[in-house]
């Protein structure tokens, strides 16, 4: 996958979590293999179809990076991942999705999101169902690790 | 949602288990209330795009359940879901959603389909992003319980 499709998820992503929740991410080292799963505690996924382009795409946060966004963006920090931070987790996801659809639209890409998903549930481990390239983008700062996942078909 | 939009995702998921795993289930009542959450320990979930349509869909199943669908499928029962049980999910949502797809579309309702996403994890809940209605409809047969979940923006 070229970095200037990958690129604009990631830069969607820090740009969403820095301004909604004044929450700076510090990606690490992609891979790339197939059998590499991102585990986590909340998951926002997020469906793409277009006349070039079939994928999907999730981000998978750590409970305590969740908790913490909510209360960064809503003041108080909830007790567990109820319907409010499912909620935030989607609008989030929604928000790094469409931020990339535009910039890639500019590029020639066009493609229609899907409306996203949001699954709860410790450690769950997410298998994007391509033929083509899957890239795992890993992010961390101080309240915990969020795993960024972008996934086409051939 | 009417129920001539809805059908075509029943008929085509007992359809697939039918075929492929010799499976009947049973249909429960149909579930629509916002708060409602199907748990499970796998899913597919697959996102649909279309001039009219956007939404996405969700098969939860039991582990005995999806372990059992994958022994009539292959002769062999796994010890886990493990990445081949989650294949065989993404394959059962592709087609569930691919029967509708083309039932649909015969009725003026088009849309495309995103890659499969599957959820691996113990009693993970999902929560469908969507403003329109939601639907979730219970199944249930000798080997554990399935959850169908069709929504769909306004």
């Amino acid at each position: 996958m070229k970095a200037d499709f990958v690129n604009p998820f990631i830069s969607g992503l820090l740009n969403v979590l820095e301004t909604m929740a004044q929450t700076t991410l510090t990606p690490g080292k992609p891979k790339k293999k197939q059998s590499d799963v991102a585990k986590g505690d909340v998951s926002g996924l997020i469906g793409m179809v277009g006349p070039e382009v079939r994928g999907s795409l999730s981000i998978t946060f750590d409970e305590s990076l969740a908790l913490t966004i909510m209360e960064r963006m809503v003041g108080e920090r909830p007790t567990s991942l109820d319907a409010e931070v499912a909620d935030m987790v989607g609008e989030i996801t929604n928000m790094i999705c469409g931020n990339a659809k535009r910039d890639l639209a500019e590029k020639g890409y066009e493609f229609g999101m899907a409306t996203p998903v949001v699954v709860s549930g410790k450690q769950h481990t997410i298998s994007h169902q391509v033929d083509g390239p899957k890239i795992i983008l890993p992010f961390i700062c101080d309240a915990g690790q969020a795993h960024l996942e972008i996934c086409f078909d051939q």
